[in-house]
């Protein structure tokens, strides 16, 4: 991508009610303009960096058996009545409107409901069992207060994957695959270090739900970590008897502030016994269908990943979810048409900052401000010896390489 | 992928209040499903057509300098009413609804004022100029009446791209470079031939706008169509003052139904005027943007083309668009082992018919329900000569070919 034909720019302030940090800098290095308190739109930076975060989790629900669907954002209000949850006293985060035609309609916060009634014409027997279905769509929440950026908001995109099954112990197994893919997926996002099984609270049918949380100043959870058997609970199960329960220790527990960023639910027979979903087990004899519920908002996490990961110079991206990869700035003519050259071989990787009206120091501190992991300098002093100069936007670490080791390394 | 692990399952009946033929296939063959009138979620199969429509629509409009962006779908109204569109009786297809913390907020029915608005933050130079934008993103429309399945509905996908212009010099370039677009976009879509560019009622800047028309019983407007120029008049403009304008001869014309599925407009300073848009030109004289915009909705043209190219036992997609390009199906143990290894070679291209429960001619029925491209049968017979039958969807044609071949064709 060259610099110069994309309409963003980066800023040197942010809107005065923005408090978070990873939004100031989103905002500032034009990831995404800000509509309203909790309403963001995605600048074309940051649409990469989300559809990147997207197509990583999309690879781990297809590796463990998920199909790809897309619910509607309207609602129709019989399906949530069936649960009670159509209610704004039992579910106050609705956004309701009307039809012209006739009728109230909600916007989805959340699909367990329709997708029950969807599966009642496609589960009969237990040879359609189970079924893993998922997909990414815009959620709707109405926040009284929405607030720390990207990471609580209003309109928001989420993975949601639903899981069908005959029993408990068919729920089980899934449950755990999943779980497990969920540290999979926050390795590849890079944030897999920092981020925990952690115990939260249950429903009618387990103790426990599961979050996965990233450790973070600007989350809004605590959590009381085991740091050696790498899992941790949350503070509104941190009792005495939950301790016990998990064999914790509460002496070597660290408590930190943490960002949820992902959860995983137990919903057992809630929305089947709401919704009548059933199957015909192998003795003919009707059963409801065990179900349960697995989360990860792709925008909270590219939040939460930019709160963490960034510095006093700006955005820290891990390499799989940049928008790009390489931020090269050729100084002087001939630098200039190799960084050129360089761009139009991998123009997927590449921003080629070839701004006419900006100083090589504004570039350089664009190129950290969004926290592109590779800067790449071009110039008459490097082209002497043939090679170019290479930074870490992480360790700040340089080396130079030859031009044509870096060209191997782009194509 | 393999039948038996996908939830979805062909019926016999569509639901009684669908009228389309479109909307009824899809709905047999498990592609979509319906949550009330002119609301439907998209099942994986429907869900991969769409993605690969929106996928040809996307590499065209990068192709002619698009950059990708994603706005929101909740709105403020202060936009909308710096343009005078916030009133119902103005737009009449406003979804609203009300913000917990206070306030009035609408559904995108379409986005000129909030990326008008998102602009004045990026261009302020003739330097800045042009740009060009664009999304796939769900709109919200209250219809009063929702038909046609998913050529008309409440809720859609859309892709729509903005351009902003320095004066209607650049515009008119760009606009025609556009049209070509979508010219190539229609013709990779399968539709290229019966697709017309249209002339139709423009607005305060420009005489006319531009439709392109499908020629298809199920559309809603009436064109009349020069076969040998590749134009059309829509029905709305149909004088002799403008067939006069346009060299048509009235004689020449055929008269046919047809669905719009892409427009392009002339905006000119109708929104940089109503949010006040400006640039500095050359002489640092202020200047207004010129504005136009470029709709493709990637769910109507999936339901054009249902519509449009299927046939009495069901759906007919072009290959680029079908969910999968081939329809395996075994037969006979020996059959059954050597469709499931050909299945593996490429899963992403093939259905693997592996279903227990369904006989062969059900299998057949369904291949053709789905509308796949190729059905390839592979059994004791064909083995017998190392060969698999491969039966074109669209022609009906059969040929044989040896298992090496079709094994290079898939990888």
């Amino acid at each position: 991508m060259k610099l110069s034909q994309s309409f963003t720019k980066t800023t040197k302030t942010a809107p005065a009610d923005e408090v978070s940090q990873s939004a100031k800098y989103l905002l500032r290095a034009g990831y995404i303009y800000k509509e309203m308190a909790g309403v963001y739109d995605y600048l074309p930076l940051g649409m990469r960096t989300l559809e990147k975060i997207i197509q990583i989790i999309r690879e781990e629900m297809n590796a463990i058996g998920g199909e790809e669907l897309r619910m509607t954002s309207l609602q129709p209000k019989d399906v949530w009545e069936a649960s009670n949850r159509w209610d704004d006293k039992v579910m106050d985060v609705w956004f309701k409107t009307k039809l012209n035609a006739g009728g109230e309609l909600g916007l989805a916060p959340t699909h367990e409901e329709p997708l029950t009634h969807v599966m009642k014409s496609y589960i009969s027997s237990y040879k359609d069992l189970p079924i893993y279905v998922y997909q990414f769509q815009t959620k709707f929440r109405n926040e009284l207060r929405a607030k720390s950026g990207i990471m609580r908001t209003r309109e928001f995109m989420m993975k949601d994957l639903y899981s069908f099954s005959k029993n408990r112990e068919e729920h089980n197994e899934f449950y755990e695959k999943c779980a497990d893919s969920y540290i999979k997926i926050f390795n590849r996002l890079g944030i897999g270090d920092s981020t925990f099984r952690t115990f939260a609270s249950g429903g009618s049918f387990s103790k426990f739900s599961d979050e996965f949380q990233t450790i973070c100043d600007a989350g809004e959870d605590i959590i009381y970590l085991d740091r050696e058997r790498g899992i941790a609970v949350n503070e509104e199960v941190y009792t005495d008897d939950v301790l016990n329960d998990l064999g914790l220790d509460k002496s070597k527990l660290e408590q930190h502030k943490a960002a949820e960023v992902g959860n995983i639910f137990t919903l057992g027979y809630k929305y089947s016994d709401a919704l009548d979903l059933c199957y015909n087990d192998e003795d003919g004899k009707r059963q409801k269908v065990f179900m349960g519920s697995y989360g990860i908002g792709p925008s909270r996490v590219m939040g939460v990943i930019a709160e963490k990961l960034s510095d006093d110079k700006g955005l820290v991206w891990p390499e799989e979810i940049a928008p790009y990869k390489y931020y090269v700035v050729g100084i002087g003519e001939q630098g200039e048409a190799e960084a050129a050259k360089l761009h139009d071989m991998a123009p997927e990787d590449i921003i080629l900052d070839d701004r006419k009206s900006a100083r090589t120091g504004e570039k350089f501190a664009d190129a950290d401000l969004m926290g592109i992991p590779y800067r790449v300098v071009i110039s008459d002093k490097t082209l002497a010896e043939n090679k170019v100069e290479i930074k870490n936007r992480q360790t700040g670490e340089t080396k130079l390489l030859t031009l044509t080791e870096f060209a191997s390394k782009i194509s």
